[in-house]
Formats: structure tokens, C-alpha cells, sequence
């Protein structure tokens, strides 16, 4: 028997036939169009899970559920997103609009805790704890423990990128000031690669960008990497940046495994070893086994495995 | 039946007999000595459970378990205290020596975590999550999901204190920097005190230490409320300091509940109502409910309570 896994995403909807085990044997995706009804997109959802089962030469009788990871406030428990920014959506009734499509059952997560549950099902065998993080436009994430997703009371929690950096510092979406995701997402890093090369114009990051056409989250790493101090120091700080935040996440929650992903991810042992190193030193726990830190392994699978892994569980109760 | 909690402190080793429901029906308490060997400790620890059994008219017959809530690292499964720095102890097998002079089960606990664990009896009845913060000599506090203490996969988690609030900032007891415990302690709390006296020798604040013998948390709290601008400013600070700290807990976690403890919780709406404001206004989570954030009421009783909640949840298993 198989699931299927849906990620709505802001671009594309990605759908997966996907093994208990969470490995994906068929995959496809279409365009969100997100400005239409949100009625519409659903289904689509099910019209493209429909599609994906016949392609892949299976029948609808082997599937037992079906999971959906969405951006935004997801009442789990009744199947209605509440609220999403990104997406526009505000009680939206997801799983009874998807069944009158797809009559499957259906179980709906928050986008990044499914990408969690998703890396959890690939490299957390064993593991009792899990909190993964992304480092892409904002800074997400989401926290496993003891096998299952936890986002607080109400859902809406495992907002690691919401923690505080620096008080009172450089304002972030959330209208706070100073959050982690304000010092540590791929927007910040180019706004801190823009600030350095405003301040240096002697930098290498200047050609760099005029032949790419513009600054990006590589601009730094790439020329850090052939030797560039001011693009060094933007790189290092904003490492340092990251590995501040991956102590705080894990002084509270000592996961078993912290796992990092996001495009910033992609830049692999340059990003790693350094945070590796800093958490050795600043890590509070010193007398107890520490948090394994590794970089995430899925990428943009995460969300088709992680909802599959949302309906696996869901059918477990 | 009943349960022994005991709260193992720096100064003082309290003991009670406490009921499944977390009731205290009779306690003692007497000095650590904590200079000397952990084994006398322990000695001492066990003689203090049967005195309170004798004393409170009952016999250790009725008694099914003990806990201990100690300062450091833990290891809960095999009842050792792995590491701690208040009361000097390492690898010490504190379960199995207590044995040798009450063979009752013995079950081990972070005195945070306990602490926690006894909040939460005592008020969080029907609640899923739960965490408890207290503003002392550092900020720690305990973390309860689903029922349950969570302390990370090796027992060293929810150290609250130190999660990043100013990055680079003033420095931390646990080598960090800017960590939260700096700016939201009761030593802090003086620290920004006395500084802010230095800055203005006309603030009441001289006055008021000078008649006290010192400054300490109470001089900016007592000295505002007399109208004096300066300590206001202190205060207010202070507490959004407390504030951000908390929205950043929370918005990783979201608990039903976060109860406020430690000595500055004493100061009751004075400090509640402010964080409230700060917190409706920055808390992440914008279209899910909120959690309710209030003052701790065991005050002094909460280790022997959660100490005693931690052997109630040990002989569950």
C-alpha cells in the first residue's frame, strides 16, 4: 500500500507516490497559479494525485491516504487551513474540498514541519529528536520529538527563525525586530553582501554580480571561496550568524540531530565546519553527548516525503 | 499511597510527603553543607525521607517511590548525576546510594525540570504543554510537552537562559555572550540597576540602597513605583528584556501555558501585565490561540512537589 504526498507550494504543487518508508516512486507537478480560487488549486491537488497513480501504473485501490503540506496556520485535527499569507487562504476547509474530488483521507501539515517530518523519515532512524532548519527567503523550520511533529498547542509553532538574534536590530517580516531570520535567510545574507560591497567597491563581489546580473546568496561563499576578504568576512559573520541561532535552538530543545536546509544548505562542509566548531565551543551542554549537526540531504523532496510521512502518521492516530 | 519528593538545593535540602495528585501533606527541610562528600549528602537525604514519614504519622510502607530534583546534568535512566558545578558532584551514582539506606525506587530529575513537573501539577491540569521560566539568580526553567518533562535526547535541554537575546552582548555565566540569562536575571537585573545609579545620583535609587544596605532586584521595581523616572526606565527595560525572551520561547514552542517564576515573579501584574502587552504584539502567531502566560504559584514548594511528580511518572514508566 502507498501514499501520496502533496506540497503546495507558492509555485508549483509537487505530488509524490511515496512507500511507507518514505521513498518517493513517482512524482510530478503542475503551477500553483496562486492568484486563483483557493477551490480551484484543490482540485488540481487531486486531479494531479489522480494522475500521478495512473502514471506510475498503480491503481487508487493501493493508496491509503493522502498528506498535504501547505504554507501557513493549519488546523490539523479538522483539516482547514486557517490563515495563509502565501497562498492567500483564511478557513479554507482543505480535506473535505480535496475528498469531494479524491475521497481518501486526508491529512494536512504546515509546509516546513512536513519538509521536517520528511527529512526525519530519510536520515532520523533511530532518532528520538529532530529539528530541521531551512535557510532559503526566511528562515524555517520544524521540530520532531519523540518520533512526531510538534508544533505547539495550537500549530503554529517551531518558528525557529522567529527567535531573537538581536534585540531590537534589523526589522524582520514578522514585525519584530532583530529575529534570527533578520541576520541568517538568504534575503539577509544579500542584503548583507550589498552593504559590504557598497562599503568596499575595491571587492570582487562587484564583478561577480555584474556578470550574474545581480547579488545573490552565493555571492559571498563563491567569492570568499576565490579569495576575496571583504566577501570572506560577509560569509564568516554571517556563518557565525546561523551558528548563534543553531545554539539557542539547541540549548532549549538538544535534539538529536540538527539538520540544515534551504538553498544556503547547498554550499555544504563551507557552511558546516565552521558551525560545527562554533556550537563545539558555545554549545552550553558540555558534560552530556551533543546535538549531531549535518546538512539535509532531501532538498526539494522533503515536502512530497514529509506530507506522505503526514498521512502515515495520521492513519497511526 | 504516597510519594517522597526531595528538592537536593545549594543551601538547603528540602523533603516532603506528597500525594499522586501532587498534595503536600508534611515537609522538612535541612542544610546541604554542600562542601562535603555526596555520599553524606545522600546519607542525609534518606534519614530526612524517613523523618518526614515518622513525623508526618505515616509509614514508609505507604510510600511507593522516591525523586530527587538536583541541580546539573542527569542521567534519568540510570539515576547518576553526571555532572554539577552548585553542588560539586560527578558520575555520582545518587540512585543506588540512596538505596543503601532506603530501598525504595528512586527516580532523578534536573531541579528545573522538577520544578517544572511540580508547576505544572499543580496548574496545568487538562494542558498539553507547558513551560515554566524563572527569573533568579540565572534564568532557567523546565519544558513539558504532552505531559511530559522534555530535556532534550541526553537530558540537558530547555536551558531557556540560553537562548541569544543580544548577539555580542554583555557576557553569560555559560561563556556565551548576549545569552538572555544576562539581561533577564536577577543579577542583571542589579547589574542594569547600579549602572543606571552610577549614571544618576539623583535617582532614589542611592537612597534606597543606602537604607537597605544594598541594591537587589526589588530597588528598581520598589523605587519606580514611588514615581522615580529613572528606575522606571530600569524596570521597563527590564521587563521587555523578559518579554522578548519570551516571545522567542514561545514562538519556538508554543505552550499552552507559560507560568513566570523565581524571585521577580513575586512583583505579580507589575511585571505580568507589561510582558502581556509586549507579548499580543509580537508574538508570532497572529490567527491561532495564544498562549496564556501567567505568575508560578508554588513558589519555594515546586522542586518538592516536581520531585515528587517525577517518581509519580517514573513507576508509570
Amino acid at each position: 500500500m502507498y501514499y501520496i504526498g502533496i506540497d503546495l507550494g507558492g509555485t508549483n504543487i509537487a505530488a509524490g507516490l511515496v512507500s511507507a518508508q518514505g521513498e518517493i516512486l513517482y512524482s510530478a507537478s503542475i503551477p500553483t497559479n496562486k492568484e486563483r480560487p483557493a477551490s480551484e488549486i484543490i482540485e488540481d491537488m487531486a486531479e494531479l494525485a489522480k494522475r500521478i497513480v495512473s502514471e506510475s501504473g498503480h491503481e487508487l485501490s493501493e493508496i491509503l491516504a493522502v498528506g498535504i503540506g501547505c504554507p501557513g496556520s493549519v488546523d490539523k485535527k479538522n483539516g482547514v487551513v486557517v490563515y495563509s499569507n502565501n497562498i492567500v487562504m483564511h478557513n479554507v476547509p482543505m480535506a473535505a474540498e480535496f475528498r469531494q474530488h479524491l475521497d481518501l483521507p486526508v491529512f494536512l501539515e504546515n509546509d516546513a514541519n512536513a519538509a521536517a517530518l520528511g527529512e526525519y523519515a530519510a536520515y532520523g532512524e533511530g532518532v528520538d529528536s529532530f529539528v530541521f532548519m531551512t535557510l532559503g527567503t526566511g528562515v524555517g523550520g520544524g521540530i520532531i520529538l519523540n518520533g512526531k511533529v510538534w508544533s505547539g498547542f495550537n500549530g503554529a509553532g517551531a518558528e525557529i527563525g522567529h527567535q531573537t538574534l538581536v534585540f531590537g536590530g534589523e526589522p524582520c517580516t514578522c514585525g519584530r525586530k532583530g529575529c534570527l531570520e533578520a541576520y541568517a535567510s538568504v534575503t539577509a545574507l544579500i542584503r548583507q553582501t550589498e552593504e559590504a560591497m557598497a562599503a568596499h567597491p575595491e571587492s570582487s563581489m562587484h564583478a561577480w554580480a555584474a556578470e550574474k546580473g545581480r547579488v545573490t546568496g552565493r555571492t559571498a561563499f563563491e567569492c570568499a571561496k576565490a579569495g576575496d576578504a571583504v566577501a570572506t568576512e560577509v560569509r564568516d559573520r554571517y556563518i557565525e550568524y546561523v551558528a548563534e541561532g543553531i545554539c539557542s535552538i539547541v540549548n532549549v530543545l538538544q535534539p538529536e540531530i540538527l539538520s540544515i536546509g534551504g538553498g544556503i544548505s547547498r554550499e555544504g562542509d563551507t557552511l558546516l565546519d565552521p558551525i560545527k566548531a562554533y556550537f563545539a565551543v558555545n554549545d552550553y551542554n558540555k558534560h552530556m553527548k551533543k546535538t549531531d549537526i549535518r546538512i539535509a540531504g532531501l532538498f526539494g523532496d522533503a515536502g512530497i516525503v514529509g506530507a506522505a510521512m503526514t498521512a502515515v502518521a495520521g492513519m497511526e492516530g
